[in-house]
């Protein structure tokens, strides 16, 4: 038995989002339908880094899976990607030490959210980013406020409230806001240990509040320190949402 | 009566191509399913300055329609946009003289083609690129290619024989053929007074035909002068196709 990472990318949009449900197309039925067909009819489990919702992307999404196949990295890839649907793309796929594992071995995650700001969404970019409408956000603003944010806090304002965890602490190590000149969309990037979950869409939901007046910058401090999901703003949407990378202790 | 001229961009993707079919999505169906709406039930005809086929993008197409409201250009805009799929964006509509004609009118087009370089063909473009693949296409071959087929000739050889048009003598301005270095993307986009039905595609895989060694950069006098849609290369995929641009005579 071989143990297996594989870094793949994925379209969200016709996805019920990653994890197996009753009756749904999710990526992990996609990706344990090919390794199973790979497997002769026997079930292959992969784990993954985390979920991620509907609607929500990937650039940068990590699994682990056992296998008996012995196969070179490469041709691993390739014949993945031959037989997954063009929804999901396998960037890379390596043989790890046998107790990898790509949930609890993750020692960080980044996430990126984009804005388109033009006038008119384009049909392009329809599933891909969240239309800023009319309002004109005032990047300086999502900057300081998202100061705020960054290192160890109780991030209970900032989850869903359907959720079964119980440590609400996470550390944020970095949160970039920048307005890409040829496409006009503004992104953000975020990194940290750890999001609980819909932490990233409503940190984003937020900030974004505060970048349109509907928020001040001072009152990102009271949220956080509330410890109350009402205070936050709104749950950004999922399809402006990216997992684009995971970080593993080495 | 007033006439109006829009000008609107679409995904290709979920549509069964511009023109009104009975019982598939279209483009045109859309529109003219919006125009009766906001004319209280009475049918409004568009007339665009051509069709395109299934998958087929547009960033530049343009209507002409007849309209007994009398709203500001903006306000038709935006009353477009609200009722119509998020596929179809209207970027313009402008009061035009009474005689302007979407088709007749037309005295020129631009197309764009593209084919994306990348080793994994991206979930993100895959419905809106052509996939290299395992290619590397010498795109100085391409260029030195495509100058043979500038000015006005005979392009039977560059449409599908399923045509009813008698005139294949058309007039192509340009031909620019770009990697764009961020993206690695190939670019064709071509001008012409017109196109024949499938010539840009005709002329996008042939041209990657010499890109990719299957054909000589000589062969493509060979094949224009022929006349025969069978010395052409294969016609390339809908979903790498653009419409551009329109131009009119003022």
């Amino acid at each position: 038995m071989l143990r297996l990472k594989a870094i793949f990318s994925y379209d969200g949009s016709e996805f019920s989002g990653y994890q197996v449900q009753p009756g749904k197309r999710t990526v992990q039925l996609e990706l344990e339908r090919v390794l199973q067909t790979m497997h002769k009819g026997e079930s292959v489990k992969v784990v993954a880094s985390g979920r991620t919702d509907a609607g929500v992307h990937a650039t940068g999404q990590v699994i682990h899976f056992d296998s008996t196949l012995t196969l070179p990295n490469d041709r691993w890839k390739t014949a993945l990607n031959v037989q997954l649907p063009r929804d999901i793309r396998i960037l890379s796929v390596e043989q790890v030490r046998d107790d990898f594992h790509a949930r609890f071995d993750a020692k960080g995650k980044t996430y990126r959210y984009i804005w388109s700001l033009n006038e008119i969404h384009s049909p392009f970019e329809r599933n891909f980013t969240v239309h800023a409408d009319r309002y004109k956000p005032n990047i300086e603003l999502m900057k300081q406020a998202s100061c705020y944010l960054l290192g160890t806090h109780d991030f209970s304002s900032f989850c869903a409230s359907n959720t079964s965890v119980k440590d609400f602490v996470r550390t944020v190590h970095s949160i970039k806001l920048e307005v890409q000149k040829g496409s006009n969309q503004l992104h953000m990037v975020i990194n940290g240990n750890g999001f609980l979950y819909n932490m990233v869409r409503i940190i984003a939901g937020t900030l974004w509040e505060i970048a349109i007046g509907k928020k001040s910058v001072e009152e990102i401090r009271d949220i956080l320190e509330s410890c109350d999901r009402k205070k936050a703003g709104k749950t950004a949407p999922a399809h402006g949402l990216y997992l684009e990378n995971v970080e593993y202790f080495e």
